[in-house]
């Protein structure tokens, strides 16, 4: 048939599975989501609808992709944490990539109304990925640290800017104002100019969300005799620990096990 | 800032750019798209309706990245094709292959409505995307041809084996009434039997769809005077040509020229 | 000045960096080795000249790359192990491989007639390396493990099987009566028809051969006062140990430790 | 057998097949050869020994791997040239690249007191290898012109400098005497004050050495009859022509052409 003198094609593909032995992150972010937040009115400095539309993604595709023992979320980006004894897709850095981003993608569509109502989809959002190996889980811990420190440095800028903002700063003052401000200055900011004490903003805001499949009781009906059965499933749900401190890991020493299920 | 000695991890970002003055081809497939069409009840052989939403997508892709210069799909999957001189994303391959693939599946789901109506989409559809170089342009031409003629054969078999069961034959019987025929064979059975021309069928089933920036007359109202003003645009638009022979190459010949605007 | 307009070619050399924080190993093979064996005239089952010649390369290589801690030989092929926190070459793979290699390659010619004496070299011998990584210390140890391994059966058919040509049998004759036997037939085959105990056969045949950097005494004349100083010194020693049990790295613990000098 | 059990750190060995349909470049480079020039006292600006060897190994490798059709050499450095339907070890990266540069270091030391006679060499020299994709013949020809233009420009350097330095200039006056100075600079420096005209300067030292295939003919005693027997064989041969024109390759077609034998 015709089609085997063209098949030659394929050995143009080249290999790309990640090393073996090693965690996978899988990390998507946002792209042009300056203009996203604004075209869709994003409540500032944080759209709570926004949050739990990201997290839901998150939750959907760890639903569907097992592999993934854990995800952290923050801003328009999430990281997906797959252990080093997955063979997912072989371990193939595109084909993992590409699903992972594909699925959250079309999720951010489907779930759009259920967060935001109303307020329409302006148009399809957009998100890259890459896969990335780390060989250790010290070095997996500090990637995980980097994106929550990363997210602390953004929040405590943002909520402080905003409030300089609502108080009638210009944007170009504000920023002018906060350039070069410390951690400390700005929670003196927030505290003396606005009675806002950082650390009692909700933690969902200050920690980004990490999603764990946690033990939940599911109860559903049976279909045998209609009597309601409760039962215990891991379900992944979101948290907004502090992930950077040795207490979460201590909660959840399965996360680093190296035996799975 | 804590921020600083966390950030090392970056280092474990390796490069993935692809080589510089190739093609490059951004394939996307459906995933589990046999269960999807099933819960969606896809017409058999061919849904029109999936196919127009599949080339709406496509569009929507060349309509946002520039670079694509000729998209061509089949069944549940579709090829993008960046021109050799392109520097899209650096042409980093994990950028451009999941910048690809989550445009698509967010407006799968984004149009989903506007070519299925009523019957509503019941779960998110998932992609997966690679990014090849294909060094000249005979080897993409062939890669081309490579999908075109799978379409063929997929088509022509689809045709042949739904015609059977739709008058009655089990699908395990169809099969096997199939197994080993060459294409002569089933043209024959569709034209003895069903009395089908085989290459009557409308093109877009039997050649797939192949999506070119068409010049095109578009009509807007100006703002200043409020008359009609007509201009000619390049719009990425959907046609249904052999581009495995000469004839399509010669009628587009920018599509392999070296040089572009 | 008219290099500037062909210097665009560079970016066609792709990044090849490995991953950091992994095990770097370099394994280096004889490239037609049988065929340079018998231009040589090799002993069989060893050589000792042969043998003697590659560590002696090994251990010139080791005292040119200061960042190998380790390399293991055995018959024509040796590797050499770089720490997860070494950045020689910015751990680029090729760099990396082709300095080990052609270093080893320029010393095999370089120090020949020390071990051959008037057994010319007849013509320039061959080596390939590559790259691999290995992300924690158990893939490491298993890597070594696995080379050992491949000695201990190849030296114990290699021994078993010259014995039976030596007496007298065919080299066909001789493969046939090996095919499909197990380590202790070929002991017993060993023991009981040439009262060899294989266990007694010098370990540098049995176990390879393993350099690593021992303390040793270094005795040199002081320019000033033409005394004589001894001071210790690390140096690449060859050792003939078995280095899949504990006991090897119990003895070494320097090999393995995360901090380095 | 045990073996099995520490098999699986194979799989951590990963592709590096180059794309197929481009040329490859192999580009070795000697390590520290500045020291290894000053070690060896060569002649300065260019010593035709080093350059004889050099050239040399160069032919010695394209005897070994038939699959080279041309190599170009300048100072401490050599390309190697791959056709695009070469399937060479199967393209892999490490493969070529260190089967090369291992060969090419070899015959280094092999034939080094072929050219340097009573002149000892002190020390194994080391070269770093690359393998580098080329797309078309475009960027192979460019890849090629940017090393011979890089050979003029330092060749022109050298020889002024090395001239000034001569007639009694310290190295550090000569250094500055030169800095920012243009090609005709040179040349006036050149014949104004030392009379030299530079293009008279002979085309190993302006051009570099390209090596291609040459036919050749060969005479040979027939063993059946003691009779000279004459034949035309493709001998690899040193040229010192100008390959950034269009001249060289109108002259050797065969280099570029599509089909090989």
């Amino acid at each position: 048939m015709a089609n085997s003198k063209f098949e030659y094609v394929r050995h143009f593909e080249m290999a790309d599975n990640m090393l073996p032995s090693t965690w996978l992150v899988v990390r998507i972010d946002g792209r042009g989501f300056h203009r996203f937040s604004q075209t869709h009115n994003f409540a500032k400095p944080n759209d709570r609808r926004a949050i739990e539309l990201m997290n839901r993604c998150a939750i959907e595709v760890m639903k569907d992709i097992k592999d993934i023992i854990l995800a952290y979320g923050q801003s328009d980006e999430y990281s997906f944490i797959i252990p080093k004894s997955s063979n997912l897709y072989s371990r193939r850095s595109s084909k993992i990539s590409s699903t992972v981003v594909s699925l959250f993608a079309s999720n951010y569509v489907m779930h759009w109304a259920e967060y935001f109502g109303e307020d329409k989809l302006q148009y399809a959002p957009c998100f890259d990925s890459r896969t990335v190996c780390y060989p250790n889980d010290k070095v997996l811990r500090d990637y995980l640290s980097w994106r929550q420190a990363d997210c602390h440095i953004n929040n405590l800028f943002n909520t402080t800017f905003w409030a300089l903002v609502k108080s009638g700063m210009t944007e170009d003052a504000a920023e002018k104002h906060l350039r070069g401000s410390f951690s400390k200055d700005k929670n003196e900011i927030l505290f003396v100019e606005f009675n806002i004490n950082y650390n009692n903003i909700e933690p969902i805001y200050r920690k980004g969300s990490t999603i764990i499949r946690q033990k939940t009781e599911v109860t559903s009906i049976s279909p045998r005799n209609g009597e309601e059965v409760k039962r215990i499933k891991l379900i992944p749900t979101a948290i907004y620990d502090d992930i950077i401190g040795q207490d979460f890991w201590d909660r959840h020493p399965e996360l680093l096990a190296e035996k799975r299920r």
